[in-house]
């Protein structure tokens, strides 16, 4: 028998109903009636039950009847029950009696809600029963969630499709919707800290709230908001890079030379003085006259409170440090200090020990990477300083460009949920892609995501048990549930990608729906065709005009569909005139010009047209091989050709 | 109500349950009373039905009664129904009666089966109840499975873990297996092309068919098997090839160029003869004195009937078929009259329209690829030339080899089916790759794969409807519903792979469980960690004597856990020395060497190490990055050092 527990004390069924239905839940008719009160109850088929501190384990005893159609059967169980008791030697008086419940039937879902440690009160709704264990068809649905969130959370669950007209069903998924609603109201009424409604009976009449347990209790999740408006941390006019460094190859000296070509104005510090790139350098910060918005540290970790004491009296908006040696290295307190000055004196940090900062559009590179940064609209925030360099060392190769670069490090201060609604707000930034390990904060990240209108790309780090140790062997980290994450981060339309390369692709092919193959051989065609069909991608349909102007150009034998199978003994010639006839086809979003080595095939021939003509389509070519289109990948490279050498990784970040 | 169809005829309850019961299926007690016949039932709760021509809709007459628990009830109820059907104007005479069963109560599952045009019979087990729909929680067995098969099938469904104690419940997973055998025998003793059980009950006493539909009818599924038994293909002695060409590029040429290496006799045919690679080039074949055991084709389309008819002449045992021009060109007639002489001939046949064929051991190179081809163990057998001839290519950039290459082209003969078997009694070869689009024969296919007992790695092309759609506008071969094709192999226990690279790498991988990753980041070391684990294999654990010992070779800071994080600063020394140490750590399948541009990172060097020591464990690197790893890319390219660039790429095929 169910237990109905609130706030770790059981309570009765009907004082549970009576809550429930407070918020709308619906619940089954039930009542509570004396020993021996004339029973009238009108749902049916009904179930009575002895109510008695007496009897602990009513069905062992013969306490629980079911089925019952009409009044009649329910006063003859009654007398049933009374006559089981007593031969159990059970002896029943005034304080005991029976209820009543209406029996419902319907397939059993389930709702209810966790407080999470990274996100707070989370929904969840799914398919209940054994096959809440079993299937794990559940979604996640942050506790302030806004009615798409929901939609977007319960398509994702398969039990959802029984609201879809599934077999001529009757049921409305605004059901689910307002059952979603009135949780999220009860959880902002109550402080609950787990709710199990399971099972949730589906009915034609509606959701049921057939059995229920409530955990009440006060919230341990707690998110202290800075109480002034934060500075805009992408805005920056007056730089000073404290602890630059004269010494080629010290971290000091590429980031003041990186960061030359900035728009605003630039100052250096250096302790010694002197000169660097023609420009001063500053003995301290305190020599140098007016205010300072942003200021970035490369000093050795000792000197960096007392750095930023001498900021503070410049009006400092923005600190980017980049000296290490703090929390990562047991250092603590000093991280949480200048956490501390951050909140008291409003202003932002990123760092400590991270990569630094890079924004496209003020020219201002405040990283010490070697490499050339090309310019895109493309925004990256990463919690490994490692990660954003390979991808940002990847890009560079392949001549990919963003809008900005931010490395959080140990994120004592800045975190995405405070730069998305900054990336937000950025003209610069078209899409925003974030690399996270470990979540705090998940309810303002949640609230930031909500409020950001452009493409969010991310890849989360420390999904499996494993991966989780590893995480927080080298960030502190703790990492949380990441079915629930993953949930969440769906719901609120970020697209969750599966490698770390596809944070720098997806966001290329985020308009991509309808794709052409040009290809001189059918197996891969064929391979690429369920590649692009498994990412819910449509082939270009060809009309009978367009196969005819291909005819023109290609061998009878050509497949006259899409896959444009142009043979395998396709020169160059072919590849381009085919490539300038698509090229004039509308509702085309992507080309990809699938190579394989043949007899007479000339790959490099064949890459070389995407330089000679500018084409209106994004054209994409796949080199399968090794050897024989080695010149044509090493000639992408250097042109600057975005290619792909394998199906499986052209087709892994399309949306 | 319940349609129980048996030879497209409804038939009674009563002996549709015979007939299972027959297959030692259990179902519920039946029984049918006449109209005033006493009722003596003794499995309860039951439910009484009219049975009677007059009544179709016997629920909407009330003519059935539900939930009954002793025969004083079915006494009850049957008088109520007369009642009922009175007041509905239905008066029963002698001919009519009623049935009683007992009522089942326990979760839903299905099983039944279908005849596939690929597979013929196969059975399918799964979640019962619209989930059957809903979940798709099914699995395939073929219907010769043996129990291994069927135990391997039931292990990819996620009902079958209700009889793993799950809960505590004492389900038997034998209950389902001797189900399945029942199945089995059914469809071998009966010709009946559906069969659906569905709801077949679990209950504590074993699963029980409450509802079933058979279709009887005669199978259209057919294969002939040639009734000598074949020469075995890759045994070749005295080999021919005609149609050799004296024109440098010619496919003729570069042929008889290729199999120069052979180990055994080498004769060349040319219509004009002389000589070649010092060889004399027959006229024709007649001209040749003895007998032929293997002859190339590469003779222009209308030229190779009439060469086969000489060939047979020569005993002829295998023949390989380059020459293209046969039914993908709409020769339908000459390639089934070709299909024709070899079974009338007993000889083997590849092709028509293929890439041709390569045996390492003999050292027999028929193929027309230009590339070389290294020693190797693993067989690729693949119905595409194209996709062979890429990963041919591939193969020989990075140092991989192979045992035999097998193209099929168009199929007239040999396919997987009859290739495999050949594989698996060939000693040079250890696995085996297999790409399939279209299947026909899939009854000897999975004979043939049951009855191997090397790793087959399988990449199924035309999944989707639109590649199936492609598929067959290329090759003319429908391909089937993927998820049973799926299903069966997996049941086989081959290795179904996702990506073409794979049927390249996996079989290098075959035996790894137990993985060490060593990393100069944390946060890429994070996301090869959650790779690892995403494919079931273990990180492996470090000793405390193990910690000791690296801790000599690394900075304090070190992970002191795998992934071992040597620290961001790490020279190519600090690489070398944990790689010496975790050499000498036993139960450790593979190391990888993961490498991600840092300030002082050199990839270069760090890579250089795996050529300057021979490792007892496999080493792979992962060079995370563009330009600042390009060179160690590079390095391992011109070495054959295999490495990967992407921490996806790198785990996809971990078996």
């Amino acid at each position: 028998m169910p237990n109905h527990v609130m706030q770790n004390q059981t309570i009765s069924e009907s004082e549970l109903y009576g809550f429930l239905g407070k918020y709308g839940i619906k619940t089954p008719a039930c009542k509570s009636v004396g020993l021996n009160e004339k029973i009238t109850f009108d749902a049916f088929p009904a179930v009575i039950k002895i109510q008695s501190p007496k009897v602990v384990h009513k069905s062992d005893v013969g306490g629980v009847i079911l089925n019952l159609t009409s009044n009649e059967e329910l006063e003859e169980a009654r007398k049933t029950i009374i006559a089981n008791l007593k031969r159990h030697n059970i002896t029943l008086d005034d304080n005991d009696g029976f209820i009543v419940t209406q029996m419902v039937f319907g397939e059993e879902l389930y709702i209810g809600s966790v407080e999470d440690s990274t996100f707070g009160n989370v929904i969840l709704f799914g398919k209940g029963g054994i096959y809440l264990e079993l299937y794990k068809d559940v979604c996640y649905i942050e506790s302030n969630a806004r009615e798409d969130e929901i939609r977007r959370a319960l398509a994702t669950t398969k039990i959802a499709k029984l609201f879809d007209g599934f077999r001529g069903f009757d049921y409305k998924i605004e059901w689910v919707i307002n059952l979603v609603k009135s949780v999220q109201k009860m959880l902002q009424d109550n402080e609950i800290k787990e709710l199990d409604i399971n099972p949730l009976k589906l009915t034609k009449d509606g959701l049921v709230a057939v059995d229920a347990r409530i955990l009440k209790g006060k919230s341990e999740y707690t998110e202290i908001q800075r109480e002034k408006k934060r500075p805009d941390f992408l805005k920056n006019e007056r730089v000073v890079i404290v602890g630059v460094s004269t010494g080629k190859g010290k971290t000091g000296y590429t980031i003041a030379k990186n960061a030359q070509s900035f728009k605003g104005e630039l100052l250096y510090v250096n302790a010694k003085g002197g000169e660097l790139f023609g420009r001063k350098l500053y003995k301290s910060v305190s020599e140098i006259s007016g205010n300072i918005d942003t200021a970035v540290i490369v000093v050795g970790a000792k000197f960096v409170i007392p750095t930023i004491h001498e900021l503070i009296k410049k009006q400092l908006k923005n600190l980017i440090i980049i000296t290490a040696g703090f929390k990562e290295s047991g250092h603590d307190a000093e991280e949480e200090e200048i956490g501390r000055l951050a909140t008291e004196h409003n202003f932002n940090v990123i760092g400590p020990n991270c990569l630094g900062f890079y924004a496209n559009e003020e020219r201002l590179n405040i990283t010490f990477g070697t490499g050339v940064v090309h310019d895109g609209k493309h925004a990256f925030v990463s919690q490994s300083g490692a990660v954003l360099a390979s991808l940002m060392d990847r890009a560079a190769e392949l001549g990919l460009g963003f809008s900005h670069l931010i490395s959080v490090g140990n994120a004592v201060d800045l975190r995405s949920a405070e730069i998305i609604p900054m990336l937000n707000n950025a003209k610069s930034c078209e899409s925003i892609a974030l690399y996270l390990e470990g979540v705090a904060r998940g309810k303002s990240l949640c609230e930031s995501i909500r409020n950001c209108n452009k493409p969010i790309y991310l890849f989360k780090a420390a999904k499996s048990e494993a991966a989780k140790k590893a995480a927080f062997s080298h960030t502190g980290n703790l990492s949380g549930n990441y079915a629930m994450f993953n949930g969440i981060m769906q719901s609120l339309g970020v697209k969750v990608v599966n490698t770390l390369d596809s944070l720098l692709f997806a966001p290329l092919f985020k308009d991509v729906r309808t794709i052409a193959v040009i290809t001189n051989a059918g197996g891969p065609g064929t391979v690429l065709t369920d590649a692009i069909a498994a990412r819910n991608k449509e082939l270009y349909e060809l009309s009978e005009a367009q196969k005819k102007e291909l005819d023109s150009v290609l061998p009878p034998m050509w497949s006259h569909n899409n896959p444009i199978d142009v043979i395998g003994d396709a020169l160059p010639d072919r590849y381009e005139n085919v490539l300038k006839i698509m090229d004039t086809f509308s509702n085309l979003d992507l080309i990809y010009l699938l190579i394989t080595p043949q007899d007479m095939t000339d790959a490099l021939g064949t890459v070389k047209i995407l330089k000679q003509y500018v084409f209106k389509h994004k054209v994409v070519p796949i080199l399968l091989g090794g050897e024989n289109v080695k010149d044509a990948r090493e000639y992408c490279l250097k042109e600057g050709i975005l290619y792909f050498t394998s199906i499986a990784q052209a087709c892994e970040f399309l949306g």
